[in-house]
């Protein structure tokens, strides 16, 4: 479908091109692949079915080696981070539950082999792991510990007499909890257990336990429930796991961060407990990522059927002759869905660099411990927005399609926005990992106020050297504030103005973050649980703070990648579209903006008017917008962007047509009676 | 549970009563009778399987007589609307599909019959409609027509000849979509057409249509099809029907309205063909006052699981003795829920109220046009407003709650708010509803211009006579706009004056409609094209004047309630819930009230705080605020309220205590590491 614009184009070829990021091909390829229904979600299928379909996928996927490139050439992989996440994100659109049961086995279980394991464990395991002779369980959370994993209570004790590790569940609260492969098809866990050896505890360690026999029975000590029917996802067969004193081989603690010898001695190359445990959780760093690109895919597809729709849809009146408007003709749909398109390009742009980052980190191109860490605050802040404007966007995608929207077998919105909400609460619930970035951002406030030179907002952001990801975002520039003094109040100007959006969103973030470290200032020499006290009356507003700070984080992403966009004519329209994701965002929290005197009264009002005029401006290119995601019927699936609704309106057109030129057509009874009169 | 504040105490069976309202003993017979596991859902079926399970629920509160209130005592009814409603708004909790699809046979269907048909027609068919023989379709939506009923397609031509009506489908646009029963069990239908005789067409209109023989096989000239898989409310078998020159007698014209006799010739009661089209919806008006009750019961629900779970939960580190806190005494989880909470008691205070209002017209104790008008401009509003809450009351519900709340078979979370979704839609869109409620402001504001004593903001909101529904909102009283220039401006005494908040919602309104009338004035004499125009320009900002009209309802019930409360504690805990309700709400759109100069920037700091603190206040009364709503786990039916959750901290407190005694703790690693050196 065409630019409906008379006078502007938009170059979709191009700008797929930047949407698809670093790793098109590797995109490209999967998504083209995922259009066969083998790989398709089919509804009305109960758990065990679901489950059935879902483990025949996974074999389709092992068996066409699809799967693994982040792995060593050795065992078939490309080793390619990024390219394996890229083409991981591809799978939603064909079955959710593929895709979350492959992460399972690819990217929690074998990677937790990958990168915890020693080059002995990769033979004996990784095999099996990728050609899914081997399906596998990460066994992390406990049901007492959701995101708190340091204190999990699993036991793995050494038992020197037998040299074997005790993996041990001393209480339901310690049984591992929600995990996918667990209830049916798991025959071996990656199990995180605190490991105990000559009476001292040395913190949470992976071990390689084997949990069923090749009949599918679990083996002795070992025991489960199955989580049963859930509010999606139910092709995987998530479920609980105990274990009663299960005895394993030494040889299977992974023991590339600690090892145990043969006489209980405990040794690491990592001293720092925390440091160790940190790099333990790796798994969910990618998990995260994964799930942040994938909800950026998600949101793209959502709305390349609303926005399809809008375009064909009138509540028309076919016997009146006049073709009625289509419903993104209105007002008020333009804001519903536009909006939220500019705030997807926002999180397609802010994932792929998140993507760039995530790749030099697990190539080992840049694995620094600071590198590492930036990248676990980024993902953080990313994954919690992202996946919350995709469920955002999908309940607005099926309300903006009406009834048409809720038939989930023919439309799909409901079905994919059930099997995403789990997105916003696992590898790490969204407030808790924003929480985690708001610690960061204190952190790096504070250390800011000790430096004379008081150039940096943080440290991630801005510190980093000329040529790493967010530096190009020149947050030097503008640590003075803005304040919207201007004489010309009345101009929208100001607002389009790429450093003046820089300043809003930049010092909203800074003075957000000054005012909970403030607040936290005066208890910063008293008791802990003062400290916590304080902290806690501020834990909101520090919330609100590290979500200013995604939100920059995507606006400076969108406008890179502005920069990137040489066709002329495009990049006005992307600016637009920047500018309304600026804008729209600005609005949300306007009272924000005025409150701290960072947008005027008068510019306020200025600001809403255009960011309507924005939307409508939009509009005629709205179509090439979502055609620019590069979605077709294949991956989309739905009946609302088939043609049908074109199709219907044609037929009773063109009925009408033939009965006014027949003459049949009925009096209304308006007509009727002033006639009678 | 009892209160875990030391000062105050909450009387739950005062606050009960208040919150079930003027119908409690019916709500309380059928939540009673709801805990019967014959009526409650079932998880992991196919549609298939649940739609069979829910026509058996639906013969059994048929069998029972638990419907039906609201027929005449003839037909074994109470002639009581208010009482049939409030019952209908208790078997949410059980099973929601049981709950539409008896909307569907009794609310729709059903009524339709009673409302439009004469006496004879009530003989026939209404002891089917009842005992459930004839269950039935309201075919009333077109696939080309979604909330425009006005234009649908559908013909009841007469022909005299053989005394005859010939209902058709000319084209698939005109297909009858989204109908309950359709695709299965309904036997008949009432189908509504252009009623067209002696080539004259004298609109919609209502007529009895026989469906399927007793084998279930359409008969001649019907056809349809099954809707699918949908993304909530399975248990109903939604569908479409199309009809090719079906003939039925002239006498299954539901005449009450309008009717043709054996020549032909039409007459009517109503002259005014849109005052006729207006009567022959009421049934879409009872529908839209059950899914604002309904969704009012379906977050207090939520929140009861949620905060109760809250209360329980703790990321506790048993192995350290010292007992954490619980979910709900973080800052960000009191705002989470206990906002909401504030919010659900205003949705259920004006839910009530409306309810009332509904009594009034249907039962015939008033109801004259104005009345029946004002009905449903409140109904439009808070159906919308209610809906909506509750679908984010239930994301909300379910992230605090964890990988838990996604297990739907064990907390119900995802599944009720999946059934849930379709309300946000049905009975009319909620942006299609509020723009319905903005073009009635438009039109109250321009009367109220050209009347000089300009003494009222809204007809129906403050016109009527003292002793009805929202006079008491002494809306007059603060005709004059408030601002915010007092000279204690550092206090949050002035947030706390109900006039003061009366005065902010009410500005609001008053201000957002006279925006929008002014912009269109330039225009009221121009082309209707340039008139559209204009209108759609400002769409988006009138639909914010009816959402904000709809939040000073619930202000107003609130505050109404309040005065209902004799005990001087409970008093006092629920005007910090009304506070906490109406700051929370201004601080969501807290940009307006600045720019208008309504709330100054300094006042707006104190606000945000003091809404935290107001949040952190109720706090220790959460618990007997969710309990007074009074469900028990025969209705929640969740796993996190069931008390596991506390009995695995116990067992895992108490295994740590013996541990510790027995001197078996390992050392953690930082401590040996310590004695170490």
């Amino acid at each position: 479908m065409s630019s409906q614009h008379k006078d502007l184009r938009l170059d979709q070829d191009t700008l797929q091109e930047l949407l698809l990021g670093p790793w098109a091909e590797d995109r490209r390829q999967i998504r083209k692949i995922m259009e066969e229904p083998v790989f398709h979600h089919q509804f009305n299928l109960t758990k065990e079915e679901q489950r059935d379909l879902t483990l025949k996928q996974l074999h389709e996927l092992a068996d066409r080696k699809l799967i693994g490139k982040a792995y060593p050439t050795e065992f078939g992989g490309k080793e390619n981070p990024g390219a394996n996440v890229a083409g991981f994100a591809e799978m939603f659109h064909a079955n959710p539950s593929m895709q979350i049961k492959g992460g399972v086995q690819w990217g929690l279980f074998g990677s937790a082999i990958l990168t915890l394991g020693n080059e002995e464990q990769h033979r004996k395991w990784l095999p099996g792991v990728l050609n899914l002779e081997l399906p596998g369980v990460y066994a992390m959370t406990e049901i007492g510990h959701g995101s708190d994993v340091g204190n999990i209570d699993t036991t793995a004790t050494y038992i020197p007499e037998n040299d074997e590790f005790e993996i041990h569940t001393p209480f339901k609260a310690a049984w591992k909890e929600f995990l996918g492969n667990a209830a049916v098809h798991g025959k071996a866990a990656v199990v995180f257990a605190q490991l105990i050896t000559q009476n001292v505890n040395y913190g949470v360690h992976a071990f390689f336990v084997p949990l069923r026999d090749d009949d599918g029975n679990f083996l002795p000590g070992v025991g489960g429930e199955d989580d049963g029917f859930k509010g999606g996802l139910n092709g995987v067969d998530n479920g609980r796991l105990h274990f009663t004193q299960v005895r394993i081989p030494r040889t299977n603690l992974l023991n590339k961060l600690g090892d145990v010898d043969d006489t209980g001695k405990y040794s690491t190359s990592i001293p720092s407990s925390g440091r160790r445990f940190f790099t333990m959780l790796g798994a969910l760093v990618q998990g995260r990522v994964s799930l942040a690109t994938t909800a950026a895919n998600a949101s793209a597809l959502a709305l390349t059927g609303a926005v399809s729709y809008g375009n064909q849809r009138r509540q028309f009146n076919a016997a009146s002759d006049i073709e009625e408007q289509v419903l993104l003709d209105y007002g008020l749909h333009q804001r519903r869905l536009i909006d939220r398109l500019a705030r997807t390009y926002a999180d397609i742009f802010v994932t792929n660099d998140l993507l760039e980052k995530f790749h030099e980190v697990f190539s080992g191109a840049d694995d620094t411990d600071e590198n590492r860490q930036e990248l676990e605050t980024l993902a953080a802040g990313i994954k919690a927005v992202t996946t919350w404007n995709a469920m955002d966007t999908y309940q607005e995608a099926r309300e903006a399609t009406g009834g048409a929207g809720y038939i989930a077998s023919k439309n799909r919105f409901n079905a994919l926005r059930d099997d995403l909400d789990i997105y916003t609460t696992f590898e790490g619930d969204n407030n808790v990992l924003l929480q985690l970035v708001g610690r960061r951002l204190l952190g790096d406030y504070s250390k800011e106020l000790s430096n004379p030179s008081f150039k940096v907002l943080t440290r991630y952001v801005a510190e980093r050297a000329e040529n790493t990801l967010y530096q190009r975002s020149g947050l030097r520039r503008v640590v003075q504030q803005v304040s919207d003094v201007g004489s010309d109040r009345r101009s929208a100007a100001w607002l389009k103005d790429t450093d003046v959006q820089r300043s809003l969103f930049t010092d909203r973030v800074r003075t957000q973050v000054a005012e909970v470290a403030e607040a936290l200032r005066p208890v910063a020499k008293k008791s802990q649980v003062e400290q916590a006290r304080v902290f806690n009356e501020n834990q909101y507003d520090l919330i609100k703070a590290s979500k200013s700070h995604a939100q920059l984080l995507q606006w400076e992403a969108f406008t890179e990648a502005l920069e990137g966009i040489k066709d002329d004519e495009t990049k006005k329209i992307m600016t637009w579209t920047r500018d309304l994701f600026a804008l729209s965002t600005i609005e949300d929290d306007l009272g924000w903006f005025i409150e701290y005197g960072k947008i005027s009264q008068q510019r306020a009002r200025i600001l809403r008017q255009y960011t309507n005029r924005l939307a409508a401006r939009l509009r005629p290119h709205a179509q090439d917008l979502v055609d620019s995601f590069g979605y077709n019927q294949h991956h989309l699936r739905m009946d609302i962007t088939s043609g049908v609704e074109q199709e219907r309106q044609d037929e009773a057109m063109e009925y009408y047509r033939r009965l006014r030129a027949s003459g049949d057509l009925p009096v209304p009874e308006k007509v009727y009676r002033a006639r009678q009169k």
